[in-house]
């Protein structure tokens, strides 16, 4: 909104520059400001915030329309954004986008979830940010619903911005559009993924293991997290921040200091 | 200590199973129980809480010695512990340890630290855990001063435990033994890694990126953080804890609360 300009809104995603949340995200906030948009050129699904050190980064133009510009980029999402934000806008971005993740980013989900590091990245870098995701992993799945949401969620924050290094973590329930109740703000739940691993042998007589799991809601019962209000029809709306210090934790371990 | 056993401790890093930093922390920690290590199979700096979903994991044993095993996995540092936990270890461990990393993962490198991925890993899956950094990348490091300060750090850990769900994040100057003036329980401080990127061209005339960039510290004066106490002479120890929700910023946005 600034010089009266149209925004310019920096969009990035963990599933690859073909999405279709993607693209749906595109075709969302496009209506509202010129879009540049930085994607990994493969899936990179479960990324976290890792970087790419040890490898070059290369970048290349596919989309050149008017209000949209679409980059893939061999590096993980992180990447897309750092690259993005200091080689490829003209300015910094009014906002940025991250999304739409293709499953769920909920709970500890957050913690790897690739989608989530781009958005985190970008309020680090004191852009605006928000990460959106629908709980459905299937390539073809559909936005219908999610993109009504994530508009809401959008215009909000285009308006009304957010505090300072924060950014948004927006899960919508995987119903029909009419069975949603509406949007809820809550925290993230307490809960892990329980590992199972599959074991297979190969050809060769060597084993290897697949990754498998299950989600295990350690406070299945609370009502003011993002699972519950996921069970019950709500879009979930955590406000999320890059601080890990557990300040409850300060006192219990205050032993340690020495000579100060 | 439970059953009168030697306690049983798992070990992970980010720089690979090769690295002085782990030999440093297996010959530091074996003193106090069993020691089990899978460690990546090459260096897996910035890989964050990333996971490895589309290809299979594969562990190897190194050392087989009473009292240390080592393994090489092929995953990430986090793939690393979630497949010792599940498939290598014969009861869940006293304590994990990793590292010992080469370079900080003070303030916000903790959020790109592979090293500290497996140490909330490990948290996450209910077993107490420490992540150790040497403020020097150099894969020769001098670790004499640290193994000193992780040996004090474990042994308070080891002895009384941590809060539920909490890791800590303990940071040595790269300084003389003599001059480390003690240790400081504090908090993340607020920065950032700012981007530069250094481009070049390849010889088939392709431009491509290094990443490449510079710590801001957002907060040189405050005096309770980890840049601080490492500035000062002081190991730095920072609690961490994997819940991102921004408690602070729930009613900035409570107007996104609809119908309920």
């Amino acid at each position: 909104m600034k010089n009266n300009k149209r925004p310019l809104i920096f969009v990035s995603n963990d599933d690859g520059y073909y999405a279709k949340g993607l693209d749906t995200l595109i075709k969302v906030v496009s209506k509202y400001g010129d879009v540049i948009a930085v994607a990994p050129e493969s899936a990179r699904s479960g990324m976290s915030h890792a970087i790419t050190i040890k490898e070059p980064l290369r970048i290349k133009k596919l989309r050149d329309e008017p209000g949209i510009k679409l980059y893939k980029c061999n590096g993980t999402p992180v990447d897309c954004v750092k690259l993005g934000l200091n080689k490829v806008v003209p300015r910094k971005p009014d906002i940025m986008v991250s999304g739409i993740n293709h499953g769920s980013n909920a709970s500890i989900s957050v913690i790897y979830s690739g989608t989530m590091g781009a958005a985190i990245e970008a309020c680090l870098n004191g852009v605006t940010s928000i990460g959106f995701s629908l709980l459905d992993h299937s390539p073809d799945a559909d936005f219908t619903a999610t993109a009504e949401y994530v508009e809401k969620v959008f215009k909000f924050v285009l308006e009304k911005g957010l505090p300072e290094y924060t950014t948004l973590n927006v899960n919508v329930p995987k119903i029909a559009p009419s069975e949603i109740k509406g949007m809820m703000v809550c925290r993230q739940t307490h809960g892990i993924w329980k590992e199972e691993f599959e074991k297979r042998t190969d050809p060769h007589n060597h084993d290897y293991f697949w990754l498998t799991g299950s989600f295990n809601n350690f406070e299945p019962n609370a009502k003011d997290t993002d699972e519950w209000a996921l069970a019950n029809n709500y879009v979930a709306i955590v406000p999320i921040k890059a601080d890990f210090t557990a300040y409850h934790a300060l006192e219990h371990i205050s032993d340690l200091n020495t000579e100060l």
